[in-house]
């Protein structure tokens, strides 16, 4: 192909022929200059991409590398993808909960970068636990548990992961269609019949703009719906972290808390929507409210708090330091106080996240370590009563360096204010396709 | 700095800081990724850059390498820079033109590249004519002659030669602030005190549309302005070729006629007018007006072709067979006929770039080999009257597949109507600053 009128043809607006986006995900993984990528990414990132467009990029991106065939883990099987938030631990309590009623969970993860956390870093804070599971181990677990959670495999969609690493040194990641190829592309060589797509909006959120969000929703909704899937997006508040626990060891124990059908009230109800939406998804529930009940029942029952023990230990983990709730946390511990009564108004979920990633619990760059005990528990969130000098929160910190960094950053989370605040609703809206 | 953040910056539609684009400059030279600069390149191409982020630009590009201070050539140096076109052999006349009346040319120049000729590449007809001097040799034979005709050093704006290589190949050529920048960074580092600018518009231009040829010129003036450069910009009609000749040696011959009061009517009133501003400039005559007087006289006196003689012989070149006008000429040749009577209504610029270009006369590639005898003489343009079945062009090559693949695309140049064509104007306009 011609790379240059490839290019030149985006940069002027035009719409790529058919064919064109399919030579062009060959080229990138056979060799094409990194600089005529990125500034064909660039062009796509101002110029927009159609929806035909993004279908085909997305088909591309998924034939790049291994596949599995459409329905290869049985017609029950469903995938789920989260765009990611703060205190986001939805996967945990998802995948063993629809897999103990049933369905199949064959999931594949990434990890945390920036603000907000990732999947495979917090089920590492459970000792033990393996995520680089080899293809073969993910089937073998998939087909004796009903779920795995593995992160992506190098075989599947590689040359989105050329993409992406390109988009990410050259400020192309935040791009709707881009976005919705890449992991719709992923979503496509799992081969599941159902995908539901958790998407957030808000300061906590990848994608702030609940526009944006909306839009993000219906482009990877159209793309599932163009490769006969069936579909269904939830567009969630991320405006305050998503339960009480930020930081991966945290975040596991909140997680086994909520599977036991405790933890707090937001989170549950926020895993029971989106596995209802799965359940119907799947065939196991008759609609999505059947699909809640049966999912609050599980969550009650303890079935799905021994699916997630019976996974982790079928990964490898340490099963019983999680049923004991022992986990590493770290050691140093600080409080944020009220400093005047009234009601909580604002937990800023970025600015949480963000002092989360001070304590040690996130990465900045690719390759940083990270300290899996670390992060922030709220005692309050929004809407609740606090006297002056109360604590709003605790911290937690392997060093005196990073505690005070992350409480630095964590003062400016809060606001109280003397009116209690309007509630918020968890789900903003539901796309079913 | 963080080029993520600076791309960010320019995809988002911001100017960049004061001193950013200086230190984006240092970072292209000091090892930046190739697909970092790209992706700013595209951005920058959809999002434009201001004057001031212009006129920085430029200075960053200028300082990237060695540079000559400012009236290093003297009070009366002026320099002169043409967009290019089909046929445009202006530099051949007008510096040695303008260095027989007492101005001071020390003249780089570039070669050919697709359907346009360069000026390197016809000097280079001339046998034994060297355009690759050290910095050293040009200073002398300027100082001797007046004026020397050089390959761009490598020494002068390294950074432009990397940001043009990576345009060339993203589709980021045809942007006015990035064109603007590259030019007058290279007027800037050679320190003359005057700036001549003939852009071309028209179908043989390089920049086609007659608004994006203003919009280039004045902001090639803006720069120099701010900098402290007299400048003057003409803007030339390329709907045509200027002249007849297109091809090496073809034009070196219809320059030298020129430079001896005779050629073509057009290119000697299109040089006449552009030496005239020069002069003026420099302080050598009183008035344009007065520099295109002085212009004719010199042309007609053989002060002019005896300056150009002077400059060949001190490049190394023959200036003998140059005098007597023997040059190597492409041995086959073949004719396009009218195919009725009438007015030559149009004869495309374009299409005969490309015709000259099949015969072997110009480069499709950076590093193709030309032919130097090959070329088209129009026997007819614009306005003449024609009978049926007269010759209205001659094409010259050394193989039979390049005279067929020439004739085939030069048939498509000319249209022959009954009306005699409105005149076209030979400038369309003139801004001096």
């Amino acid at each position: 192909m011609d790379i240059v009128q490839f290019i030149a043809a985006k940069r002027d607006g035009q719409e790529h022929h058919r064919g064109e986006l399919r030579e062009f995900v060959l080229a990138a993984v056979g060799g094409a200059a990194d600089y005529q990528i990125s500034a064909w990414l660039m062009a796509a990132y101002l110029r927009g991409l159609s929806e035909e467009e993004t279908v085909e990029l997305t088909g591309a991106l998924r034939d790049s590398g291994r596949t599995f065939p459409l329905g290869h883990f049985g017609p029950r099987s469903v995938d789920k993808h989260s765009t990611g938030g703060v205190g986001d631990k939805t996967s945990l309590v998802i995948v063993p909960l629809c897999a103990s009623l049933g369905a199949v969970v064959p999931k594949m993860s990434g990890r945390g970068l920036g603000f907000t956390g990732g999947t495979l870093d917090k089920l590492e804070a459970i000792p033990g636990f393996r995520s680089d599971l080899s293809v073969e181990e993910f089937e073998r677990i998939v087909s004796r548990v009903g779920a795995a959670i593995a992160a992506q495999s190098a075989d599947l969609v590689p040359a989105d992961g050329r993409l992406y690493a390109l988009r990410d040194v050259t400020a192309t990641v935040d791009s709707v269609p881009l976005i919705a190829a890449s992991v719709m592309s992923k979503k496509l060589a799992l081969g599941c019949p159902s995908v539901v797509l958790d998407v957030k909006v808000g300061s906590g959120a990848f994608m702030p703009d609940r526009e944006r969000g909306q839009a993000l929703a219906a482009a990877m909704v159209a793309i599932g719906t163009a490769e006969g899937r069936r579909m269904a997006a939830l567009l969630g508040d991320m405006s305050r972290p998503l339960g009480r626990a930020v930081g991966n060891s945290l975040e596991v124990l909140e997680a086994m808390e909520t599977l036991r059908g405790g933890g707090p009230d937001d989170l549950r109800g926020h895993c029971s929507l989106i596995a209802g939406e799965m359940l119907s998804a799947a065939g196991v529930a008759r609609s999505p409210e059947d699909g809640v009940a049966r999912a609050e029942e599980a969550l009650r029952s303890g079935r799905a708090a021994d699916k997630m023990l019976e996974l982790v230990e079928a990964q490898g983990g340490d099963a019983e330091s999680l049923a004991a709730g022992r986990l590493p946390v770290a050691s140093l511990t600080a409080a944020v106080h009220a400093d005047s009564g009234g009601f909580v108004a604002r937990v800023d979920a970025r600015a949480v996240g963000q002092a989360a990633m001070a304590l040690g619990a996130g990465r900045q760059r690719r390759d940083d370590g990270i300290d899996l005990g670390a992060g922030v528990v709220l005692r309050h969130t929004v809407g609740d009563e606090v006297q002056a000098g109360e604590p709003l929160a605790t911290l937690h910190a392997s060093t005196e360096a990073h505690l005070h960094a992350g409480l630095a950053r964590l003062l400016s989370a809060f606001s109280v204010s003397e009116a209690a605040p309007a509630a918020a609703p968890l789900v903003h809206e539901v796309i079913r396709a």
